[in-house]
């Protein structure tokens, strides 16, 4: 599978959040060097109660359970992270902390993102690992999910 | 109790961290108006290899699972947070987003802080919810306790 592919995955469970009732926000993680998929997950924040509960988190979480002991070293090293929104500043944090190897994002999120936008987390001096960034894969269909969600919303 | 016992049960809880092996910080939810203690956590971060797992996160996701519904309003209105050391980014937002009240912490952190050091999170233009901000309340327990986990690791 291509990035484009793992984008697609992700895309898959933004659309599955969406069915939910939650903001159709999806994150795949994925093994750098096989291309396995080790934890998908979508947005869970209404069902949850949990303003913590977003996509990235809960995938990050549940491949840091899958991969307890990584040989390739701290937490998520020699993983990437694909995500169909430009993640929050929380979500960006617990990116770095992970040591994400590279995170690739669809839409940009100029009111809520902390990557490009806000507090720019990867660019502070404080932020100790910084993943390679590939931003826009698959922006339009994400873009369109969100725009979609939201109209409905009105 | 006053909040000097609130920070006293925070700092209990990082001494338990400590005590496990992990970067001693502790943190206490609490409602507002009545004072109970709603949840109280420590850092997880070696134990469970998330390092999403700092004690702010653990004992935000706590207090949610247990207020399931707040009449309050969003996840945590009403109730505020204690916690040793000041908040990190991600926790820092995770503050936000769950509307915490007033957000008292002990030592700030030159190094990885995210209040009144690095990005600011409450004072980016994105940031929808500012507590109200009491820092170094035990301040100088909470710093003691990181110093001697450091010196003690060289």
């Amino acid at each position: 599978m291509d990035g484009s592919s793992f984008m697609d995955m992700a895309l898959t469970e933004a659309e599955a959040a969406g069915g939910r009732g939650e903001v159709p926000v999806g994150a795949i993680v994925v093994n750098s060097a096989s291309g396995q998929v080790i934890a998908r997950a979508g947005n869970r924040v209404e069902e949850t109660r949990d303003p913590t509960a977003h996509a990235e988190m809960l995938a990050i979480r549940a491949a840091v359970t899958e991969l307890v002991g990584n040989p390739l070293g701290r937490a998520l090293s020699g993983h990437d992270l694909y995500v169909t929104l430009e993640p929050c500043p929380m979500c960006a944090q617990a990116i770095a902390f992970a040591h994400i190897g590279r995170l690739y994002y669809g839409a940009g999120d100029p009111k809520g993102g902390g990557v490009e936008h806000g507090p720019r987390i990867f660019a502070q001096r404080s932020c100790h690992h910084r993943p390679d960034i590939y931003p826009g894969i698959g922006e339009k269909r994400a873009g369109a999910l969100l725009r979609d969600f939201f109209e409905a919303l009105r």
